[in-house]
C-alpha cells in the first residue's frame, strides 16, 4: 500500500555504469532506492565481488519506478 | 540486496490495533515500515474505508522483518 | 554524520512551484526530502492553510542539498 | 515541518553500547535514525578511528527523539 524504498549501503554496478564525463557516472537501478548522499559509499560489481574503490553521490533522482544515481570515483582499488 | 522499507503515510489498522493503556494503542505491521513520528497520522480500518481520525505515533520499533506502531488516538471521526 | 533526510507527508509549496506542462509543475526544497511518489499527497501552500487538494509527484531529484519535485494536480478544493 | 531522520551506514559507538546479553549490544543514539537492519554494517568507535568489525543489527526502536539500536557483532578487528 505504501511506497517500496530499498536502503542501499553499498553501489554495486553491474558494468551497467555510463560514464557522461571525465569523473562523473551515470547508474540507473530499479525500483526506489536510498543511499547515502555526499558520503563516501563502497563500490562493487557485484554484490560478493571485490571492492573497486569508493564514490560519491553527486545526484539522485526517482522516476518510473527507476533511480538514476549520479556519482564520482573518490578512489579506486588499483589491484582489482 | 539492501534492505527493503515501505514509506507510509496512513495507518491502516485492519482491526488489528491492541489498546495497551487509555489512549495507547499498539499496532504489529509485517516488514519495515516508516511512519512519520510525533505527526497527525490518519487512521483507517482498510486502505479503502473512510478516515477512522488522527494518530500520533509515540514509538515505532522494528524487530524479526516487523514493525510495531504504539500511537496515541488525537481525534476521532465519530460518524463513521 | 549520516545523511540528514526530512520526511514529508504533505507538499507544501509556498507559491514556489512553477509550472512545465499543462498539469505537470515543479517545485524546489531546500534539503533533501523524501515524499511518496506515486500516491496521493494533499497541497497546500503553507502548512497552516487550507487543502489545496490532491497531488500525484512522478519525479523527485536530489542534488546539492535540494530536492526537486515534479507532480500533477489530480484534484483540486475549487472553493479555496 | 517533516520528521527529520538520519540515515546512517556505520555503526559510530562513542564507547556508549551496553552488553545486555553474550553477544548482544545495545546503544543508544540523539534523534531518529535510519540503519540498514540484518547487513553487515561497520562499527567504529569514532567516525575517525579504525574500523572495529562488523556488526548485525537485530533491533531498532524510535521513541523520544532518541534511537536504540540491537546489535551482534559478527566479526572483530583483533588488531585494533
Amino acid at each position: 500500500m505504501g511506497m517500496g524504498l530499498e536502503l542501499n549501503t553499498l553501489l554495486v554496478t553491474k558494468g551497467k555504469e555510463i560514464r557522461v564525463d571525465d569523473n562523473l557516472f551515470q547508474l540507473e537501478k530499479e525500483g526506489y532506492r536510498l543511499y547515502p548522499i555526499h558520503t563516501p559509499i563502497e563500490v562493487k560489481t557485484t554484490k560478493k565481488s571485490p571492492s573497486r574503490g569508493y564514490a560519491k553521490i553527486e545526484k539522485i533522482q526517482w522516476h518510473e519506478d527507476k533511480t538514476t544515481i549520479f556519482y564520482q570515483l573518490i578512489s579506486l582499488n588499483t589491484t582489482n
